[in-house]
């Protein structure tokens, strides 16, 4: 049995016309002989509904609670969608996350998958040409209903993939592809044909908002292709992979960035240990998660510690380090939400040196101010004043000759 | 442990100041000492948004996947509400049909609830206050989504009561008990304070809206007292119960009346073995109810076969009885969609006769020509001219000395 697992996000399914869109996917497949697993999100639109009544009915919702609220939106796709493939005279039925099983971790609102029973689903196909499972949702060991945080159903989808043994994770969207950049911001941006795991990984993190970043690791560890193309044309989109000898021409693949940043500077706290600890234990422990880190050399025994925050978490971040002020003897703590961040990533830079001169210069060429830098094996990160962020990127993506015209 | 099932219809948690008011009547029971286990509907008008988009996303929806889609409501109602109570410090958990689980046939859209597995919820109870049940659902054996047919949360409450012995099963609803007859018909209404189940039952039946009949039909299975009463005021309902002596004296408890009616004659059938089953046969196996029937007496051999049946089924009958129009030699098959039943209903009048001569009488005197008549142990039924409803409805209410201002 010849399996293929394909995944339609909320604009795929938000109304009939689109699930005929859909229809049409998942019989092409079936004509090319699969049987075939369809995992959908909810009718675009839906879960926000939802999560606005939760924030109605409660200050502070409870987590399993809004996981039992907001499951239902995939709930309503997955019915109308198999009605009409029933329609179509196709042998389908729906599947709830609890009815597969896919077991979960019980951490509410962005539950881990621990496991995926696929007995049930593979005896079901052999009597039906169509699955079409909920995506994003999953049920704890004792049947409480869980969802796997935003974009779950990528995940749900690569997850379903590896345990079906799939050929590879179709995911369609409303774009055609993963591209250099933002194609709304750079209108030279390209379509990638292919990308590996570890550059999409690096992408999903900086914000592109094409595949949830679970979704990659799990492809990642699991092996599985994702083939991310759109829903509304035939055309090839890009594939997700392990990383092969052809691909390490290229020493970048894409540009991404980050606007949702606030920098937090600790001014003139001493150079001693323990330090570091008293400010980034209190917010980890409260669950912010601090992205760039840098310490200024130290001067006369003092030093300025500066971070970035998700925006979100500013006000608990300032909060949470005026608690410890008196402790980390900090002369003040400044911080700045008009900053955001520009990457170039790509597997080629591993292997040459350069890259983060030629980023430094393109960026100097143009006036940018670089506030921070941090750099990892596949990426160079510069955090820059909000302002330059579209004029970065597309100094960056044509630096790294990204842009359509330097290839046609 | 004592125990106290309360059900709210949808118009009870149709928002968040309607659930406020439920949450009242949950925390009066806490203070009266009670585990207390919340059933709910989906919110006022949520069951025919789903059935709507089902009817337009198929045209013939799978009743399978209809049921998937429809139990969302419930889903809504249930996880929005726990969050309200745990607002209010109140432990409370939801629960879905199948995490109970409440087993049932596979009838899909109308299922027959098998077994309720209480050790769960009972488990439960030790480390909460509040337990809120999903009404309306539960699961086949092998766990796919079933609902028990419209009003079905009713049945839902009572089940729960029964495998939980609660003390009674409380019914809030918009309105603040059974009464005598329909009070938008007739001013003089009466609200009841018991009814028997027998006498509930032949009043649902007629299609008084206040409780599900299989609800009924559930408590009087277990003897389970259901009390209907009103979310929105405090006043005692009604209670519907098993008979006792004290409800003797009342001749006739209350005059239901139904317009959903259509009248079928079939004329001139030979009166031989054989061509009733030829006519009831095909409607059966075809799902259509047949309500009252009556043969006229025979008259050279041959006889009028005159039957009423819900008016949605008017169309599929008539498609019936043309094509068994052959084998049963009948000269023509009429119909009248223009007529409604009225019935007097009470446990007293078994033991009185007379009853039928005085509904006979009541409405003679108003020039009230009756169609057709049955009659059972607690009830007399007359089709008459729909036109002539209301009148006859008020006509028996005062007949049987029903009206408020004949007991002040």
């Amino acid at each position: 049995m010849r399996i293929l697992v394909q995944k339609f996000g909320g604009t795929s399914v938000a109304n009939l016309e689109c699930m005929k869109q859909v229809r049409a996917k998942v019989l092409a497949a079936r004509e090319r002989g699969y049987k075939v697993v369809v995992v959908l999100s909810a009718m675009s639109g839906e879960t926000n509904r939802l999560l606005a009544l939760a924030d109605e009915w409660s200050s502070e919702p409870d987590p399993a609670e809004t996981d039992a609220l907001v499951v239902t939106g995939e709930q309503v796709s997955i019915a109308l969608f198999s009605m009409l493939l029933k329609d179509s005279g196709i042998k389908a039925r729906s599947f709830l996350g609890f009815q597969i099983p896919i077991v979960t971790s019980d951490t509410f609102g962005s539950a881990r998958i621990l496991s995926i029973d696929d007995s049930r689903l593979r005896a079901e196909l052999e009597t039906h040409d169509v699955l079409v499972v909920a995506g994003f949702q999953g049920c704890t060991a004792d049947g409480r209903l869980t969802t796997l945080g935003r974009g779950g159903s990528d995940t749900s989808a690569v997850a379903l993939a590896a345990a079906l043994g799939s050929v590879e994770c179709e995911i369609y969207t409303d774009v055609d592809g993963v591209y250099t950049t933002d194609p709304n911001l750079c209108s030279t941006a390209r379509k990638l044909d292919r990308i590996t795991y570890d550059e999409m990984l690096e992408m999903a993190s900086m914000g592109a908002k094409v595949l949830q970043i679970r979704s990659v690791e799990f492809a990642k560890k699991y092996n599985v292709p994702v083939h991310v193309r759109s829903t509304f044309t035939d055309t090839t989109g890009t594939l997700v992979t392990q990383e092969d000898s052809s691909m390490e021409a290229v020493l970048v693949s894409g540009i991404a960035y980050d606007k949702d940043q606030a920098r937090i500077t600790l001014r003139s706290v001493p150079d001693r240990p323990g330090v570091a600890a008293a400010i980034f234990v209190p917010l980890s422990t409260n669950g912010v998660v601090v992205d760039m880190i840098v310490q200024n050399p130290s001067r006369e025994g003092v030093t300025d510690m500066t971070f970035t925050v998700p925006r979100k978490d500013l006000k608990k971040t300032l909060t949470l380090m005026e608690g410890i002020r008196e402790e980390t003897e900090a002369l003040e703590v400044l911080h700045d939400v008009s900053v955001a961040k520009v990457s170039a990533i790509g597997v080629g830079m591993r292997n040459h040196s350069g890259v983060a001169a030629k980023a430094f210069a393109a960026l100097r060429k143009e006036n940018i101010n670089i506030l921070m830098i941090s750099t990892s094996e596949i990426k160079i990160t510069c955090l820059i004043e909000e302002k330059y962020t579209e004029l970065a990127v597309r100094v960056l993506h044509d630096a790294f000759g990204l842009s359509s015209n330097t290839e046609h």
